[in-house]
């Protein structure tokens, strides 16, 4: 295992056609010092996610080959989807998981995004932790008005680029590149077929309306099962932990009289996170990786 | 990683000799294919226990090491302590954990226990899932009489040892040696300085008297911290999982109008049992290891 490890996930604007998606991760299973570790395309939303980790020079290196591929392959001219977008290679955040601080990630956000401009002359929005200025925190806010409102939008200097000329790639657009935390997508289940429930709960506990800081969150009615849900992004699970999250939910689910039937996590969860979960319900002061038998005897053998 | 991987966690008759654990700790670590995880010496007990994981035929090559630097320097004759006793190794037993099954180890404990006679004339009995009568599967039950007894018990025709003469070796006893699930220590503390309450839980939940199966259980008095422990061992946490038996201890506390300040994992955890955690809480449905980062990135590098 490497002594430093980050996780990428940029998301492209391609959800459809499966030759440009598998040119795609070719491209980046071509990269050595990272693995490609899932993909997942939504049609509907005519978007791919991919997610690789490595060591920072190889992330840099598979980001590279990312735009390098997907810039002759998706024109966004003519890229129809639900999901908003404002380029080929939409957004590319990188996350600390191993020997990386989050600030190791913001600078090598900037590197990558300085990369991204000279050798393919797609502007670069630094968002999240990279940000430099506050507005551009947030990719919703930097996303707005998308590929087509872009042209007119990048003239105005409050939304000059970090890197590059304000002048719109013409078939690739702009992008967001930036250090985050992990995150978890998280969804909660109710025994009621009232989605006016699941609602009311994820407004109340998401950060936007007076919940909790790091969750986003919406109701939705899940019909084939004749129950709601309560759908999640946790986006700092360090600082709100998935097991406050829940019992905040079942708190707000008894005020109803409904109580939580199952949840689930979507895609990655790291392994900080569910001892998170363990700690809290099993009131252990701390679990430390070296109590896990698994952890020790990787340990010593790595030793 | 081995392909194969057992545990194995034998307990040695000297707790007090720096210079003998010393010995018998580099001993094991000469042996190529296991690792030496941890080794915990408890003087008042004059006992020492040794972890150590590595595949099959690592594991029996360091059962015979162990016996080998054990024999010259243990004897049982002059020991004293406050844990039970019949051997100087007093007991060996093998846990499947990845890539073998518990008939594996079971099969696994009869070539090491014929090894141990043949090399050390050290009388050995099966215990545990590897035991040739039901009387033998407890440990407490061989063990019943300890090194003195031994002389008198071994010619009763009903404690013939399953490898060897029935004859004490002079200075190093006999020796059980078996199959078993991981046995996890947990400790849950409540808030009350009544002991008697700690034991009634401790009688409520345990397979003995009534409770669950897999569940040993004893109430202690933690006099430093002005409360109770419920003090456990889990010998089978896949039919007895760790949240089933606190969620019913706090239901049993709950009768005495006490509950859970705290509990603790002594030693080592398989992965498996805090997975099981994660479940039961968050109401998965399976917790899946492709789900958690670390795993899926270790497969990744793998494969």
């Amino acid at each position: 295992m490497w002594e430093k490890i980050v996780e990428c996930v940029p998301n492209v604007s391609e959800g459809r056609n499966q030759e440009t998606i598998r040119a795609l991760a070719a491209a980046l299973e071509r990269v050595s010092e990272i693995k490609l570790l899932d993909v997942e395309s939504d049609p509907d939303h005519n978007r791919s996610v991919f997610t690789f980790a490595g060591t920072p020079e190889g992330v840099k290196a598979a980001v590279m080959a990312l735009f390098a591929a997907a810039l002759p392959r998706i024109d966004l001219r003519k890229h129809r989807g639900e999901h908003p977008r404002m380029g080929a290679v939409d957004v590319v955040p990188f996350v600390p998981v191993r020997g990386v601080t989050m600030e190791d990630c913001v600078i090598l956000s900037r590197e990558v995004g300085q990369g991204i401009w000279e050798r393919f002359q797609v502007p670069v929005y630094l968002y999240a932790n990279s940000a430099t200025r506050p507005e551009r925190e947030d990719l919703a806010a930097i996303r707005k008005g998308e590929f087509e409102g872009f042209f007119e939008k990048i003239k105005d200097p409050a939304w000059a680029p970090d890197f590059g000329e304000p002048e719109v790639h013409p078939t690739a657009g702009v992008v967001a590149v930036g250090a985050r935390e992990f995150l978890i997508a998280y969804n909660v289940y109710l025994n009621t077929d009232d989605v006016r429930i699941a609602k009311a709960i994820a407004r109340a506990i998401r950060g936007s309306s007076g919940g909790l800081r790091y969750v986003k969150a919406l109701g939705f009615e899940i019909k084939e099962r004749g129950l709601v849900q309560v759908s999640m992004n946790l986006t700092n699970y360090k600082k709100t932990p998935i097991p406050r999250v829940l019992e905040l939910i079942r708190r707000e689910a008894a005020r109803y009289g409904v109580s939580v039937v199952e949840s689930e996590i979507v895609g990655l969860v790291p392994q900080g996170a569910l001892d998170q979960v363990v700690e809290y319900y099993l009131q252990l002061p701390r679990l430390e990786p070296q109590m896990v038998f698994e952890r020790r005897l990787e340990e010593a053998l790595k030793g």
